[in-house]
């Protein structure tokens, strides 16, 4: 299933996307529960897929498999009320909107520390965003004017699906709700004015995510993926998950030894060689850009860069 | 107010604790609503005093002079329902059991960094926590077997009482909820295995918060409190908030320019000299220390370390 958080007439829910077709679940599955004559099925469908992603996402494999017969269903029968939405009709927000944790992970891609000329980490270095930023697929990226070093870093990312704690490699995928791709945007001069990264990473809209949550029965295998970034159509990231250092599942060990993942919690698996500091002349992006990330069996992100006034929220 | 959230008969909910009795917010306003012939008593307590302290948090003023009046009501009426509690009677939580955001100031204790032999910082080092490290004031500090260097860093916190951006000086205590303390538990070598230390400040367990938060308009102003912290009795760090080099009002203006604060987001305030790493020799913690963090007309937070084994949970 390719899941995700969409805004219909004032109003966000939860939706699957099938064929440019757009599946309002809670809804297709209250339906479903009443057409089965059950009378609590209002109450039936807010357990099992409620209205947001990671209350959904903890109901785990019993919503997941509800949410699949929501979809046949949907698509199956003539309703009075609408389910099924076409693309354009919705506005698609950030698959998980508000996640509990956003782990960020630096220094990942083999080529791209090579070309820095550092040496091969031992361990992953790991850094924090926080909800704040995230945006959705349709939105702009705010570029608030408290640095003029506004950068991209497009990311594969993954999403916890079951409490994990000291999780081994050899069943880490289980935990793995879905995969989407996230636009770590940094402000390269706060990043580096201290030593802690945070206050370059933290500005309010500035991680991109989506356009949805591939999931892990859908994307079995996490290890070969192509990831481009563009900037108004020009190359500027190339590389496949291939080249992690550290993988999905030695991430999801590491990170599982030191603190209890969560449902709905993202890990952002690095960058590529090739963002706007590092090259020769350096480049930053400005008003009006596009940046756009595509990911193998993903999907893409696209979205525009949009000067603000101090004190304007997009 | 000193408002704090409790558990009592397996139920977590919201208190505010005056003369060691601790009164049950929600309880007390939903009763107060029916003797007033409100109708929707339980409906209209669930809307301005729900029993999570963020959600309360978010109704601003009129939830806090609500609080005011049901402690009023709690203390002077006779009712059937138990609406107050001996101290012992319940378990005292951390105040803000699962902030939105955890950030936390480095280097921010002027003595501190000129015994380090430092420069005075031209800006605040921030990086983050998440909600899994937060645990109460009768909880015992989690030592997972990941690391052997376990330290205490006493911080004087303050909780966001208002949604924050772009912020003045001037006027940023209006946006302060309350003040408590955080012991910002740390795995040093974790911590210094790579440039970003987040993995040393993220494992289970490893924010002690509390007792409770004492509201601004109780403690107005936070510039001069004495904070000690003690391990087994024997004082290692001693300080006074007069010492910050960036003041809790400098860090609203600076932080919320950089991102919107959320009610119940927390942050702490950075630590004075005195930990173990940098004590000589250095000295970490052990199984059965006990941590005590004292700030004044704010409380005492005490926690006792217990080593845990691999996959053990407190």
């Amino acid at each position: 299933m390719k899941l995700l958080t969409f805004t219909h007439n004032g109003k966000s829910r939860i939706g699957a996307i099938e064929n440019e077709k757009v599946v309002d679940l809670h809804a297709a599955l209250e339906l479903k529960f009443e057409t089965e004559g059950k009378l609590r099925a209002a109450q039936l469908a807010e357990a099992y897929i409620p209205e947001d992603m990671t209350g959904f996402l903890q109901g785990g494999k019993e919503s997941l498999d509800l949410a699949q017969e929501s979809i046949s269903f949907a698509l199956e029968t003539e309703t009075a009320v609408q389910l099924v939405f076409d693309r354009e009709e919705v506005k698609i927000e950030a698959p998980v909107p508000a996640p509990g944790k956003m782990i960020c992970v630096g220094h990942n891609y083999r080529e791209h520390i090579l070309e820095m000329k550092r040496e091969l980490p031992a361990f992953p270095v790991v850094f924090a965003k926080f909800a704040n930023t995230v945006i959705g697929p349709e939105d702009n990226i705010p570029f608030y004017p408290v640095s003029d070093q506004l950068d991209y870093e497009a990311e594969f990312a993954f999403v916890i699906g079951k409490r994990a704690k000291n999780v081994t490699q050899a069943n880490a995928l289980d935990y793995v709700a879905g995969y989407t791709i996230v636009n770590d945007i940094t402000y390269r001069d706060l990043q580096r004015r201290t030593l802690q990264w945070l206050q370059g990473k933290s500005i309010d809209g500035s991680a991109p995510m989506g356009p949805w949550l591939v999931t892990s029965d859908e994307l079995v295998d996490p290890s070969d993926l192509d990831i481009v970034l563009t900037v108004n159509g020009e190359n500027r990231q190339k590389s496949n998950t291939g080249n992690l250092v550290f993988s999905v599942q030695y991430l999801i060990e590491f990170l599982s030894k030191l603190m209890t993942l969560e449902p709905g919690d993202i890990i952002l698996t690095g960058t590529p060689g090739g963002v706007g500091v590092a090259r020769d002349p350096q480049i930053f992006l400005k008003d009006g850009d596009y940046v756009r990330i595509e990911v193998d069996k993903v999907g893409v992100l696209e979205n525009k860069v949009v000067k603000q006034s101090i004190g304007v929220t997009v």
